[in-house]
């Protein structure tokens, strides 16, 4: 795992906990169910860019040459594209 | 929020809780890449059922007659039509 | 199902087979790949969207009382953050 | 676009305008609303699953070394992860 990759990740995992434990107190407090489900949602997405994040940093370090410029501005692209197809 | 909803959400969102703590921890261990996005596809998941819980939930308690079994029965197929079309 | 049910999805399921007529000609005439996949994650969102008008008009003909307008009224926002949640 | 992977893409793109197809006469016939669901259901995946072979196949013809097959194996793994991933 690049070091980029795992800090950027680290803080993401970390929010997304803290929104999971925002969500066991809404429930806790018995909260409007569907606010509840709008933040249900929102993690739901911070996830998936997770995801992204973590798939394309693996393509970037295990499959694409480390000295190939090109090869890393296409990754860029296929990233923002990966990260609307999942929105 | 219906008790047996509330009891069953609080189930599922520490369940999650836990999960997103095991990401984490794998991603602090700096785990493979695509065990952790396995991982984090098994919370999206999660949290969407949980999603499904709460909405129907709310339709039971909000939208539907107290005393119309029909109704009810009914929105148990929808339930699990919703849950179907999630996965 | 309710004839405007009908009337609605009739519109939204024709428009997404125009859609899908369009990602034929962009594959056929191997147009970029990443405008391709920016169409099909556009057809994904309008079948969603149909998705929810169904199951909620399936709600509103088969589930609720038809003379109760505070269920219908409740029900639109059921609509609504559904639609949200699978944004 | 790689000749196997324009090949393989019209044949998801003509089986899901089938289905697509399939929806509309379903909506004509006003068919259970659930199973209707359903096939929309079916639909989304099958374009979830074109979406990832395209750009895996974009990453494979444009992003990598023609000539590394170590990256083209590598690459398999992360076609089969992201198929699930949206799975």
């Amino acid at each position: 795992m690049l070091p980029e990759v795992k800090k950027d990740a680290t803080r993401r995992i970390n929010r997304i906990a803290g929104q999971v434990g925002g969500i066991q107190k809404m429930i806790d407090e018995e909260r409007y169910c569907l606010d509840v489900l709008n933040q249900i949602a929102a993690v739901r997405s911070a996830l998936d860019q997770l995801g992204v994040q973590l798939l394309t940093g693996h393509i970037e370090s295990c499959v694409l040459s480390a000295d190939n410029c090109a090869q890393h501005d296409l990754l860029q692209e296929v990233r923002s594209s990966l990260s609307r197809f999942l929105k």
